[in-house]
């Protein structure tokens, strides 16, 4: 993490100074820090407060709090962003304090927090809790329980977190649009009891879409079911980080959806459990066994498995035109047309016309075809064995023995050992 | 409720007279009495048969019955009905006896029913009853289990309601456009033990979805995907009546889809459990908790809470083009384009030309600008902080600690208590 | 099933000769039979290994497999094929052994199974065991856990069957396409304990959809949400055969989902549990009962019933543009408009004009209307009552009285008994 100040130098991250976001009082507004990489950081190890064991961010970080009076304390700004959605690609988004997603929100049952919300959009927005139990003031629809946030103002949200559970975090003010532009966040609220669904592993991530015209830069925020980018925290493979496990781990992933429609989300090797839902706990006698499952606009679902097969295992939405990138958005059938004839017609009118598609489409997986600028090639990415050919919301999870124990608090611990390098599936 | 004659002379609501529903042994008919109003009607409290707490329709009502012979005896009649969708928008659909959806029909565990449906349209349809166990003639799939019913004919269903539950009605004869044009409504079947799961409060509506082109009045039947209106009982923000509860009523809220894509409905302020399907009663080690829940289309989900958090709880689809109306659709990404340049070239052309988007969408839901004839903005309703910025399937549930305890069998007690009233969502 | 020989001479079903599948090695694969009818099979009955009851696949068929040295081997072939999508409609399809779908694999629990996959397609193929837990190096995902199948090679996959369940084959390699083209499969895995979970019927089939243009035979692959042909195991109505029961029969029936989107499988008559998923059995206490059982992509659905009620029941996807065939897209709404000045201007200029739609669309379902080559009726279809205006994904599950104990061994079991034959759904 970075201070403003600091990012805006292209500084190394590091905790020093603090954001001024806004002229008057900013001397008692709690630090506003600045993420300035779409790589996932290492879990935020609580400094203070009641102890969790905290999660992993994928492609993203937990935000740091202070502790002010008893009172758990973040600071959000909401603002413009540029986010990498994958190597080779730059989304201009809105999100908070750096990125799109915003950081994910750490506290304890019970604990009290407030949280400073600073607009610098040029529109009014709010945040809403979704999920979380908290008084009607604060419940974030602008109009309906509060006054819009003007741009350059600052709104305090106050409220005593009631129970552990997955949350959400985003805009209920000009929502399509600015759910279309990014902003949106995790909140994970850890059990008072550390024996409760204990885990070794524990990753959260939204499902997020956009819809970025081959070589332009910003979503066009009216697009309602053909988006092009189908992202995980607004990442696209090969830029999605894998999920690093040691064998036998049990393993807990908490998705969030926040897009336009149902993903399936399907993990190889294993069957696992929905242990956890935005509304609470799924008790034991409720849980069905799956590979695949369906989560709703608004729904968020925790997992859960023993990782006990080693192996990188493909994890991704099963719609098959999710796992693509945006170049493969209207493509016409070729398949048993003999181009031969046509493609000699045209290239007496353009010389470079490519032939393609008349044997399936699996080449453009592993040619080198001229792209936009600022696009992803429609299926991309290279595993140990050739081109994956994938996109979207596609990556792994890496089952290794190597990990040591401990390692959750390694900065690195997410990370592949050596010789399975997250690198292996680039572009 | 009207009779069909004082429905044509435009008076107020009385069950007077009889319609006249065929010229061939219509003395021998029921009543099928018509609804002029949109406006959510109060429960219908049985006047014979077995005792039962009823319902409320949302924007919709029950119909009445008459007992002959130990049969409960309805008369439904199939006929074009011009529904208002929200203040200032008129549509043409199909429906049953005055509106769509058609009342709702409520029965007890063991009854014997018999239905007369009347055809008034220009074409043949039937009846199917979703869920209901019955026999296969009975079923209503034309051409399978039963002729069509031509225009000017009346059909009889009877049978026993078996079980307790939910269950929906709806044509099985030009199916898609039958519905497309608001053909359907609600059935529940109380249960015959009145201790059996009771609640405090027990609400109803059908999810549908219309595509009306602004300045229109007719749905495209042919639409598949992309709906302009997202509708509640045919009813749009801010023409949905608010839920409204006593602080710690057990709510229940009964919710079945008739649209074409499912839609994750997404309550705020609590958590909630599915307890019942159109297939039944969900045991308790089978429920989970939730804070939104996808309904697919063809099924119908019951949930049921503790209204224990007063104030307005937003209560709405998550999907974010379905919290919008018409105008929002087709709109494009103005975001950090300085517009100026383009305005001033166009307003060469066309002088009232309004510069909009360029900082995001909000100000849409403030603005007035001129509108086609018979359509609705975007984003609409004003709360008690301004304007709320939505539409489509959006409204609140009030929970107020004000109302009395046997409040159900007040004509106004599904109303807002004075200071709150569903006009202030208005328009 | 026939022998690729016999196949292209014409032939009928018979096990003879050996398909010679590449020139190096032949002798010792297994062979590699041929389905050329789109008619469901008789259930397989196991020749050999540990017994079972086998499965029904509607309009399908189960591969045999030969025992060798402990291993149950299979040969897929992965080809382009032409199936015949309804009576008066073939595709371009690709697919295994014949047809699209592949063969059903059946085997026991504790199996060890190696299958052999030649590819017979232009572009290279790997095949994914959906939901089948074993080693990484099998598990088929091109790229990442193995090399591709190029065009004419055969590759081997061997593992144990871990646990008995339903299961999925498809590639995963150019998914998009080579799913869009029809190439998928189911795998049962029978329990070991013939005594658990016993059925009296059991049927299983794929949800998929294609793109064909009306006129044209082969898909449109890059269609990613309005297909135009909503099939089950590649058979649009009237072409799917019914599922015929015993009265008091407990049936399962097993669904998996590999289109773009969510379907909600509706059956009449009766009220059912999920009993099974692809990641396992699910308990007793965790079930619902239900009506119509949303299927995510990706994911498979079991489930049960006693088919206590006799008759012809509807059973179909919910979405009311998945029971239509291609000639309803894109049919303008007439509702209303008296068209007969439209008619009459137009028939000037195109004297064979014809009038439709202003009293609806139900005349479409009977009228004889010129229809492009090779494609099917918008409404089609008609039962004992006349016009069922049905197309896609419906068909009917038929409860008799008349069927003999152990029919599911007699070769037309699963046929309707006389007087209730399939054709009278036939177009």
């Amino acid at each position: 993490m970075a201070t403003r100040r600091d990012f805006l130098r292209g500084s190394s991250a590091a905790f020093l100074g603090a954001a001024l976001v806004s002229k008057a009082g900013a001397a008692s507004l709690p630090e506003a820090p600045l993420m300035e990489s779409a790589a996932t950081q290492q879990p935020y190890l609580p400094p203070n407060g009641r102890p969790y064991n905290p999660v992993a961010t994928l492609n993203g970080w937990t935000a740091p709090w202070r502790m002010k009076n008893g009172w758990k304390e973040f600071h959000l700004i909401a603002e413009p962003v540029k986010r990498e959605i994958s190597p080779g690609m730059i989304a201009n988004l809105w999100g908070y304090n750096g990125q799109s997603p915003g950081p994910t929100l750490e506290c304890v049952e019970g604990d009290k927090v407030r949280i400073f919300v600073t607009n610098k959009l040029p529109e009014h927005t709010t945040i809403h809790w979704h999920g979380v139990l908290l008084p009607n003031g604060m419940d974030g629809v602008g109009g309906l329980n509060q006054p819009q946030i003007q741009p350059g103002k600052t709104f305090v949200y106050e409220f005593e977190m009631k129970k552990s559970g997955t949350f959400m975090y985003h805009p209920h003010a000009d929502e399509m649009l600015q759910m279309a532009m990014g902003m949106m966040g995790f909140i994970v609220v850890h059990p008072k009891n550390p024996r409760f669904m204990p885990v070794d592993r524990d990753f959260v991530f939204l499902l997020n879409a956009y819809d970025v015209d081959p070589g332009s830069y910003t979503p066009k925020v009216s697009t309602m079911l053909d988006f092009n980018l189908w992202t995980w925290n607004s990442r696209a493979f090969p830029g999605i980080d894998p999920l690093v496990c040691r064998l036998d781990d049990r393993v807990r992933i908490r998705i969030g959806n926040l897009t336009m429609t149902n993903h399936p989300i399907h993990l190889h090797g294993v069957d696992f459990e929905v242990t956890g839902t935005d509304g609470g706990w799924v008790p034991k006698s409720a849980r069905w066994p799956e590979v695949s499952i369906d989560i709703a606009v608004g729904q968020m679902r925790a997992i859960e498995f023993i990782a006990n097969a080693p192996g990188d295992w493909a994890f991704h939405c099963h719609k098959a035109h999710h796992t693509m990138n945006a170049m493969g958005h209207n493509v016409p059938t070729m398949i048993g047309v003999d181009q031969r004839g046509i493609a000699k017609k045209i290239n007496k009118l353009v010389p470079e016309y490519m032939v393609m598609g008349e044997k399936g489409m699996a080449d453009m997986g592993e040619m080198e075809m001229p792209l936009p600028e600022n696009t992803l090639p429609m299926m991309t990415g290279t595993g140990p064995y050739g081109a994956i050919e994938m996109g979207g919301m596609f990556t792994t999870v890496k089952v290794r023995k190597g990990l040591a124990r401990d390692d959750y608090k390694d900065p690195g611990w997410y990370k592949a050992p050596p010789g399975t390098v997250a690198s292996e599936y680039k572009a």
